[in-house]
């Protein structure tokens, strides 16, 4: 409720809507705080109601506190459900946070044209990037299972594992430990496969001498973490070593450069400055990291052309990386906590290429 | 290719439209053949071509035969880039799978207005209800790794064990057979959550006596499965036997009337009338069955109001349940093909509900 009343004095404080009417799912979780709801319409006045179909109208009842529960019957058509309760609301002008353009028009129609209606797809993401107490708990909680992973992730890359018997006992460990899955596909990319940064993860073996990209997280409580690792199976080589390093110091100084108020895009220049200076500035393909929290890419964005300011709460994942077409890739990757201090991580575990 | 040219002879037909443009990723996948891509633009005449970022970039180039690849720069924007090779393709009439209303205002801006826009969400996903031989093969490999995991579930459901632990045992073993993930959140939920249908799975300890419905699916190069068993942890009821012989005979009665040409929902009455006519029918609170495929959910859809027709090549689940708030759920799943001869289980493994 605390959540809910935050989005009414942000939303309704300046008067340009009058009811927020939410759809997708991971702002209906940060809201709700379960997951089922198909829609939740909060008027500026009167009561907050939460809809759900009746296969999770029961859980719904038992979990969402403080919310009115509106069943959806069957053959009931839900937006003309919702237009009629905006207008017993006496809702003048709703905000939508995602709706595609066929729904959309289905909820104008029946609402009497698209007059009432704002497309507002950003403002609880906006919300959402900065963590309570209670969220940095829970991304705690899935920052160290998921290390846990990574530390399974070490002792089993080996010449002659398939990809995929890697994941399965990253995905175990942390699973035995209480995650409740995966934040998203677990990528263990070897080889030349680790040269693509979504290399997937096969059935290929693994063989002596590969680079072997491992990209991991766990989701605990509906909150997810995200860590990358790269090692070597077996010694690694001068050259392997030497990518490792840069990889490696592009990340310091990203952690050196977080704090409250500074721009996302001068960290991602940080780190980008050292692989650039190395001669691999064109190998550095995708931004420097991403907010994680219910969804695994959420705002703030690290990146060049980033507008976002980091603030005292934001959870960002920090992941430099070099890829070459043919020969292979380096990634290392922490989800971090912005503290007045600067960077926590919260994903921890070894910093190393190799057994040796 | 094939499906390219499918969508091309369909949707181009009747002239309507002389463009498709996508950006739902399983229907991104389902043309591509591979998942990355940000968005494919196919016009009725001239090349068909794949938008996607940096970090996808090498990928897409290794992986997507017969497109070209095209790669969105930093700070490029998407909507302006398609919309001009829309011009110089000399589309007219550009049909979209799925946008949200924000995208949409913004590519319909660089289109020069809506005229040139048709929203058809429904298109492609159409196409993907009648599975291809390829597709099958997948399908078939994914529920035979999902039966693996309910072979498992079956022996380690056991009082004292944790929901969690569970899961663990039945994904580790989908995933050391060779599967790519779950299809889904595993679903283990004992007591009084298993008679809410999407019970989520805690660290709760299972008790003796307890219902248990586990809920799967592996996936298998992007193509999923869905199977759900309902165990007993220890020695049934008479009354838990007796759910559970109804929602059994409730899914017999559904797999008998599965045959090409039937109406969806007279598979579902099907089903529906041996629960209602044992007196349970208002806790049988969900639809009998989805379709399955690069989605865990899509059509066709098996319920009381669906307008489906079921076709040979379709993938549904059939899951007949019944829910006891207070007391406990039974529900039975299995992912069935539909043949010429009709319902094929691609999902197998144990109909018990306990280890007597």
């Amino acid at each position: 409720m605390k959540r809910i009343d935050a989005l009414k004095q942000r939303a309704f404080k300046e008067g340009k809507f009058d009811g927020f009417l939410i759809f997708n799912s991971a702002n209906l979780t940060y809201l709700t705080g379960f997951s089922g709801a198909s829609a939740l319409l909060i008027p500026k006045n009167g009561e907050n109601i939460v809809y759900v179909y009746g296969v999770n109208y029961e859980m719904a009842k038992a979990e969402s506190k403080g919310l009115k529960v509106e069943l959806i019957k069957r053959g009931e058509n839900v937006m003309a459900k919702i237009a009629k309760q905006a207008a017993a609301s006496e809702i003048k002008k709703l905000a939508v946070d995602a709706l595609n353009i066929e729904s959309w028009r289905a909820l104008a129609k029946f609402l009497g044209g698209e007059k009432g209606l704002a497309a507002d797809n950003g403002f609880i993401r906006e919300l959402r990037k900065v963590k309570d107490e209670k969220e940095i708990e829970l991304m705690r909680k899935a920052a160290e299972l998921t290390s846990e992973g990574m530390r399974v992730a070490y002792e089993t890359v080996a010449a002659g594992m398939r990809e995929y018997e890697v994941a399965a006992e990253i995905e175990y460990a942390m699973r035995k430990q209480g995650s409740y899955g995966t934040a998203f596909e677990t990528i263990v990319a070897s080889g030349s496969c680790s040269a693509f940064p979504h290399g997937g993860c096969s059935d290929k073996k693994i063989r002596e001498g590969d680079l072997v990209v491992v990209d991991v997280g766990a989701t605990y409580k509906f909150y997810r973490s995200d860590m990358t690792r790269t090692f070597v199976a077996g010694k690694p080589s001068e050259k392997q070593k030497k990518l490792y390093q840069i990889v490696k110091k592009a990340q310091e100084k990203a952690f050196e450069a977080i704090k409250p108020n500074i721009k996302a895009k001068d960290v991602d220049a940080a780190a980008r400055k050292i692989i650039a200076d190395a001669g691999y500035g064109e190998y550095f393909v995708h931004n420097l990291g991403h907010g994680v929290g219910l969804e695994v890419h959420e705002p703030p964005t690290l990146s060049p052309d980033s507008k976002d300011t980091l603030a005292v709460g934001n959870v960002v994942t920090v992941e430099p990386g070099i890829y070459l077409v043919g020969y292979g890739g380096v990634r290392i990757e922490d989800t971090v906590l912005v503290q007045k201090s600067g960077a926590e991580k919260l994903t921890r575990g070894p910093y190393v290429l190799g057994k040796e």
